[in-house]
């Protein structure tokens, strides 16, 4: 950590500084420039995290100098992460093909959908049994019951399920039924969520908040981490932007970022980074060229019948040419599609 | 609502669109152009709200003409709400001047800040006891004893108290102390937990989120008021931008656009909005004169031990001058800032 | 300057550092920490600014000290600047009262709207003779002859006037009519623009551009005054934003940063920060009671007839009210609004 | 174009908005709902362009049914335009490979960079000889000396050049030496100089602007076409984003966005839209696996000597590895490189 003093700092003020931080146990480095005066703080600088220095007369900035996560951190773990879900790998050369509806409507439409992402080469099958809805008058999920249909077509058609969890409460009900959790954009930040599903051994899809820094997002995963459970998959799903010509802003760069950061692997989800089917495929190609360990689909067999959601979905034979071509493209980058365990209907 | 065709949609397209429409009970008004055919939906928008018809084949676009919230909506109560907070009243030209710590941290602590804000006149005592922190490593409040020590200390100085509740597991314990409800930027859209505030009769103070639009606001506002609690405060606390010069871009606009579509108070927090104690007073101010009912400001003693967000918070002596220039600017403005019911220390 | 080393930096990479800033004639002071290893770099830091250390293998981070912008500081020149307009001052305690058409359109309007803001108390008289518009095919000004209706109008009434400048080869010409230059906001970085009006002796209306932080509107500042030309007066105009429901996000935060880091005035334009006319006079008296310097409005009598941008513009009478509401306001900021020499008509 | 009008719009209001349209010329297409009233408008809705409906009193909406540019539109021309540049094709399957320096610094420095990314698979040279610097105390560029540095490199190694034109006095000067221009983000909407350019029979280079929509891209675009010039190649550099790990946020969804809109071919460019080296090649395969029509790269053998933007530059070595790689894709995709005419040195 760096202290940088004001022009006008006093002696005093300088002195007070050096004496709080030493009272940590710190050393401190004073170098004093032509116009200001800086600290150079040596030693665990987690120390100082919970003292807002910035707000002591005569401080200007404070410029930490180590990530403030840990356990999601590169240094801590060099080698990539390879997360499995009940048999299905993810990072480290393994790519998930995620693809599924938005939200559980029937056991009929699950199945075929179940059907039609399985033929398609799918290993992870999803489904939303707790929907977040910006208004309270849409449709909110089937609950306990979509939880059921979606572990039974998992079951039937071979594939690991993950859907989305968004309250505490629910942690050890969802947990009864699905492979993954998955934490939703929304609740990225929701602390007692994450602590809650990190007491689980259970894989987690975290995804990225519409206005979260990857650095947030890894503070996130940090959540989950240091309550035990080492299974975090991130997810880049779009963030905010000014453009209404899409729903968010595909932040693909931040695939690379997360990977020069941390060792977790990171999937990208077209379907909500753009809610426009006919950029979905683009965007799922430039995710894996970029380097994601997995794509995120929303599948659907009717999307103009679906009950939430419809517009972003991809048709399932459009999902099966993207699953092509996401085939080739793996091939040439040298990864693999990790088959699921379980024998297909 | 209108449903715009694509150039090329077929007229078997447009038929289908039409019987959908129909088959709810919906009246249709066809209006073929030059280049385009167009269709305007009569009766009520809302049976149409969970069809997806942009996934229809030949729509291009579908634009909603009516607000998707109702209850919040300034058609449904067309006089401004006027939210009671244990006799301190908010909105229909009455001022909340919410003032304290970000955390409860002790009860010394507390009781000096408590004496000062209240001396400076503000009406409602703010603390953290449960506080969502970016880092799982940062100081988390003290629950449950933060919340006494809140309550004791409101209590002492006549004063109405605010604080956050995180986790819809602890609305019940926080209701047991607290006058009002805080649900955080990062909650803003923790849909259960707005659910069951909502399920309470006890004032809320809603925060805007960091990447929420105005009708995200309302609409997290109408899951409170839809489960029948119509005390609602709403807070406008910064979005976010792009200039590290500034924590969040405070949106000063946000207050007259909610008075122009809702009739709840709305009041400003310029402590998080910026992050930086010297710009604080001036978007204080800024708020108050574009029609807030109200602000929201962190108080401190001494901010540099302050074991969370301390860069942001006042002293006391420049809240107390803060107070009185907003007291002068509601005089001006023709303002009440509603003393509370207890007596002080 | 401080250069902050990676963990993984060759003992070889820091000596090849340390000489090149010493080779600049610059003194470094080490700091080597149980992590990291970091150089303060003492002496004129504007040494260093061409050199892109941060590509130095082994370099992590470089963090600046000094700011970029030297005549804009507040450093440079701790006092308030006064801009004088004509006779009309801005700046200092002294308030602009900026209004007029986006464009000017005819004689007989211009006379209508310059009688009109006259009347209701403005102190410069604005109007666009060449219209930077996003689309070719939008009307694009008068011209020459706009800059004469609009000189003329403003000798009539008595008011300086102030109108854009799009294009070096213009500054000359436009030179001979107004009295302030404005810089759009999408030539806030025309950068041979600023240079072209930095070296006249006329005062200078510099809009922010949509995504420029405060730092590059100092930076496009500091472009003009090193030419020679003291005279410019900021002017916040909103930044772009997420939320559709205004045209631009209004940051009245600016107002104090730019305070607290140039003596330059500023102002504000609500008209085209919110592009919706019923947000315009709460924004406008927000930024008045954050600081600003005065107010950029636009006001047409028959906005819908308006040929560029009637969307955002007050009626006279709505401007009117306004002034008068922004007249207590000063007065009770204790501020001026300096009235123009020439006598009305 | 369809214009809603307000719940409480009077008779009136509505009569004079139908006579305004028909007054064009216009017919109209009247639909009255339970709570509003709509008009479709159908004819030339150019014609309304101009015509600020939105400020009529009773109007609540005005919602535009065509794209306000023609030219550039994918209606106006539906086969992918291929723009040729000095022999090398860029669009229609053709991808260009843009390599080079930010900034021409001298003879011997070209010289070697060109010949490197001529060995690696480069087809067009990029060096600035005129710099757009945010702050003035930056290296500007080498002038006309450096177009002729980059003029006779480009011809020794038998590449066509491109190069940054910031002031429509430089046209001519520039056209002397150049193969293609580049418009820079800054002067995205810079109009007169779009127009300038316009008038050559030059192939452009149009960067997006930092804050600018895809539409305003496209109307920028228009600007240059309906000069008459049809070879307007776009170009996605990033745009504004809040996370302050990357310099500007990569938005490769604009690339099939754009697609899906106009004609014109488009090209990434990951050295603006990271600012960080390691995150360069990643971004660069995403955008061609998006289906980008090339790539452009800031090149340098020196990045820490650079004069300019050294920090984004990737060493002739990476460079040849990421065109090797992209090669791959290429063929993957069935894409080719168009080879330059001239031959090498």
């Amino acid at each position: 950590m760096i202290i940088i003093f004001s022009p006008q700092a006093s002696e005093e003020q300088i002195q007070h500084v050096v004496e709080r931080v030493e009272g940590l146990g710190l050393r401190v480095h004073l170098s004093r420039g032509t116009y200001r005066t800086i600290i150079g703080v040596i030693g665990d600088e987690s120390l100082l995290q919970a003292a807002p220095l910035e707000a002591v007369p005569g401080v200007e900035r404070v410029v930490p100098v180590l990530p403030p996560y840990k356990l999601a951190s590169i240094e801590a773990h060099p080698e990539p992460s390879v997360v499995d879900v009940a048999g299905v790998k993810i990072g480290g050369g393994h790519l998930a093909l995620i693809a599924g509806p938005c939200a559980v409507e029937s056991y009929e439409r699950m199945d075929r959908i179940g059907a039609a992402v399985r033929a398609a080469g799918a290993n992870l099958l999803r489904g939303g049994a707790f929907k977040p809805r910006t208004s309270p008058y849409s449709f909110q999920g089937l609950g306990e019951e979509g939880l059921k249909i979606l572990r039974e077509v998992g079951r039937k058609y071979g594939l690991p399920v993950v859907t989305e969890v968004m309250d505490p409460r629910q942690v050890e009900l969802v947990d009864r039924y699905t492979d993954m959790f998955q934490i939703g954009a929304r609740n990225m930040q929701n602390f007692n969520l994450l602590t809650e599903v990190g007491q689980t051994r259970k894989a987690v899809l975290l995804k990225r908040g519409m206005s979260a820094t990857v650095k947030d997002l890894l503070l996130s995963a940090e959540y989950i981490l240091s309550e035990g459970n080492p299974s975090v998959v991130l997810c880049e799903r779009g963030v905010r932007g000014f453009d209404p010509a899409v729903r968010n802003l595909f932040d693909v760069a931040a695939v690379p970022l997360c990977k020069s950061l941390s060792h977790l692997p990171i999937v990208v989800d077209p379907s909500h980074a753009t809610g426009r089917p006919q950029l979905i495929p683009a965007c799922a190609l430039a995710g894996v060229a970029a380097g994601a360990d997995g794509v995120h689909v929303e599948v659907h067999d009717c999307p103009e019948q679906a009950l939430s959601d419809g517009d972003q979905a991809l048709l399932p034979q459009q999902f099966a040419e993207l699953a092509s071509q996401i085939r080739r493209l793996a091939e040439l980058l040298g990864k693999q599609i990790s088959q699921p365990l379980g024998a297909p209907a």
